[in-house]
C-alpha cells in the first residue's frame, strides 16, 4: 500500500498526471488501511496471543469431566448443560437449571468459548482464570449441587474410568484425583476452546476477511466509543464497568430484578452495578444478552449499550452495521472437539 | 424541589395560572438537580465509603515511617520525599530521584492523597491496597534503595523510639518489627489521608458547593465520555485502560520514552499500554500529568485525554469548564496530620 501511494506520488511529482478514478481508489484503500491500523491498536488476532499449549492428556481428562453428569450432585446436569459446546458454548436460556428439580441459576450462563483469553471470570470477576472458575458452580446448590468436595472426589474415585484419566493427566502425584485436579484439568479443556473467525483473518492483514458492511460496522464500533470497554483480543474480559453508566439499566433492559453486581461481594457503594465487560466473540449466536439475559434482540442490544453506556442513540444503520460486523466474530471448533466423549465411548 | 414541582402542578391544575419567571427558575432548578441526581450516581462522597478507622497506634507509627529518611539506603529520601504532604502528596517533579545520588524513577509520582480508596496501586496496578504498594518503592534501588528487608528491619530495631512504638501498634506479637508491619502501618497512615472536599458537599446535596461554571464543567466532564473510567469515589483508581486507545498516546504527550505500562510485567501483546486509571482527587494540584509527567498544563492535558480516549476535540470552553470542575475536587488535610512528627520532637 505504501509503495502504492509513493509510486503514485511520483507520477504526480514527474509528469504532473491526474487521474480521478486512481486517486479515488487510493483515498478508499487509505481509509480502509487505516480502518485496518486502527482495529490493529485495539484488538489482537488469537494467532498472536502466543498461549502456551496445554498438556493433551489433561485437556482429556478435562473433556470429560467437562460432559460427565456424575458433576452433579443427582446426575441432571454436567458442564455441557449450560455451556453447551454445539451452541457455540451457551444454553441460549435468560438463567440456567440447575441439577435439582425446580433450581434456576440468577445470571446468565456465558459462553466458555474464548473464556480462556479473559482477564477474570464470572460476571462479577469473581475469579481469576478457568481453573479458579470451574470449582464455582460445581459446590452451588442451584447448580450443579455437589454438597463439597470430597462427595465429587470420591464419587471419580469409584470409576475406573477417572483412576486412568487422573493416572495419565496427573502421574506425578501419589494421590491424584483431588478437587483441585478436576478444576485445574476443566480449565485446561476450557483453553483449547479458542477458535479463530474471520475477524482473526482481518487482524491478521487480510482485508478481504471482512465485508464493506461488516467494516463499516467495525468503524461504528470504534468511533461510538464501544472499544473503551471491548478491546483486546477477546473484545472484552479484561475490565469491570458500570452497567449504566448514564442511565439505570433496568429501565432500559426490562430486567426484573435488579442485580448489584459487584457490590452483592464487595458491600462497597462504588461498586454498585459493575459487572465484568463480557467478550463479544460468537455473540451473535449467545442470546440471550446481558447479566441477565434480559434482552433477546441483538440490535436491540446493541441499542441499549449506546443508550446506558454512552448516552447516544445510535442510528439504525449504525446499530446494523454494529451487528453485522459482530457476524465477523463467529468462530467454531471442530466436531471432534465438541462431541461427547461418552458418546464415542459408549 | 419535588414538592415545589407539586405546587407549581396543583397551581396549573387548580387555577391554570401560569408565570413565566416561576417556570423557568423551576426549569433551571430541573436541570440542577437532574445534574446532582447523574452525578449521585456516578460518583460517591466520601462520607458514603463507611471505611473501617485504622488503629491510631499504627497510624502514629506509620506517620513517623512516612516521615523518616532512615527509610532510604543513604538516608537522602523518605516516603514524603516523593509523596509530600505539604504539596497534596507529590513532588510535582517529572520522575523523582532516588536515594542513590543520579538515581531517578521511571514513572511520574502519584499522590498519596485517597489513594487508600483506589481498587489498585501503582500505574500498572500490581499492588493490591495501600499496604502492599509500600513495600514497592523501599527495595527498589532507583527509590528507597534499601538492599532488603532484613537490612530495614535491622536499622530500625536499633532506634529506641521505633521499639516503643512497634510496641505500641504490634504489642500482641513477640517480634513487632517485621517488614510486614513497617508496611502495614504505613498502610495505615495513608488511610487517613482522604479529605474531603467541595465536590463531597455537592455529592451530600448542597447544590450551593459547586460554582455555575464548576457544574457546567461537571456536565462536560458527564457528557463527554470521561465518567467511563473516571468514576467511583476517587475519580479513578478502579481500572486499568489503555493509554491512547484512538492514538498512540506519545504523539499528543511528546513522551520522551514509549512505556509499555502492564505488558511490561504480564508480557501480554493486549496488555501494551494499559495503565490504572488515575483518580483525580486533588487534580489541580499535581501536575506534571499522565504516568510519565509528560505535560504540564491541565487544560492541555484534559484536550490530549479528549483526543486519545474519545477522539473528540473538546472545545475551549468545555476545556476550561471541566479545568474548573476540578477545581472542587481539591482537599487539603488538617495542618498537625502533614507536620513531620520529627519537626514536633526535635
Amino acid at each position: 500500500m505504501k509503495k502504492q501511494l509513493l509510486i503514485l506520488g511520483l507520477c504526480g511529482l514527474l509528469f504532473g498526471c491526474k487521474n480521478n478514478s486512481e486517486e479515488k481508489t487510493t483515498q478508499k484503500d487509505d481509509g480502509e488501511y487505516e480502518l485496518l491500523e486502527k482495529a490493529q491498536s485495539l484488538f489482537q488476532p488469537i494467532s498472536a496471543m502466543d498461549m502456551k499449549e496445554p498438556d493433551p492428556d489433561k485437556v482429556d481428562l478435562g473433556k470429560h469431566l467437562f460432559f460427565d453428569t456424575r458433576l452433579s450432585g443427582e446426575g441432571n446436569i454436567s458442564c455441557n448443560s449450560c455451556h453447551n459446546l454445539n451452541t457455540y458454548g451457551v444454553d441460549n436460556e435468560r438463567f440456567s437449571p440447575g441439577d435439582a428439580p425446580g433450581t434456576i441459576g440468577n445470571r446468565n450462563s456465558p459462553t466458555v468459548f474464548h473464556a480462556a483469553l479473559h482477564h477474570m471470570q464470572f460476571w462479577d470477576g469473581r475469579a481469576e482464570d478457568v481453573e479458579e472458575q470451574a470449582g464455582g458452580p460445581i459446590l452451588n446448590p442451584v447448580e450443579h449441587n455437589i454438597k463439597d468436595e470430597e462427595e465429587l472426589v470420591n464419587r471419580l474415585k469409584e470409576v475406573d474410568l477417572y483412576q486412568d484419566l487422573f493416572a495419565k493427566a496427573y502421574g506425578d502425584e501419589e494421590d491424584p484425583i483431588t478437587f483441585e485436579n478436576i478444576t485445574n484439568a476443566i480449565g485446561a479443556f476450557e483453553r483449547i476452546l479458542i477458535p479463530e473467525g474471520r475477524f482473526d483473518k482481518y487482524l491478521e492483514g487480510d482485508q478481504d476477511a471482512l465485508s464493506e458492511k461488516e467494516k463499516k460496522g467495525l468503524n461504528s464500533f470504534i468511533e461510538s466509543g464501544c472499544i473503551t470497554c471491548h478491546s483486546g483480543v477477546a473484545l472484552g474480559g479484561q475490565m469491570l464497568q458500570k452497567f449504566g453508566l448514564y442511565h439505570d439499566y433496568w429501565i432500559h433492559t426490562e430486567s426484573e430484578d435488579i442485580d448489584l453486581g459487584l457490590y452483592d461481594i464487595s458491600d462497597k457503594e462504588s461498586d454498585k452495578y459493575f459487572f465484568k465487560v463480557p467478550g463479544l466473540r460468537n455473540i451473535v449466536h449467545t442470546a440471550p444478552y446481558f447479566h441477565d439475559g434480559s434482552v433477546d434482540d441483538l440490535a436491540e442490544t446493541v441499542r441499549i449499550m449506546g443508550k446506558l453506556q454512552r448516552d447516544v442513540d445510535l442510528s439504525e444503520e449504525e446499530v446494523d452495521n454494529i451487528t453485522a460486523f459482530f457476524e465477523s466474530l463467529t468462530a467454531d471448533i471442530p466436531d471432534d472437539v465438541k462431541k461427547s466423549p461418552f458418546e464415542e465411548e459408549e
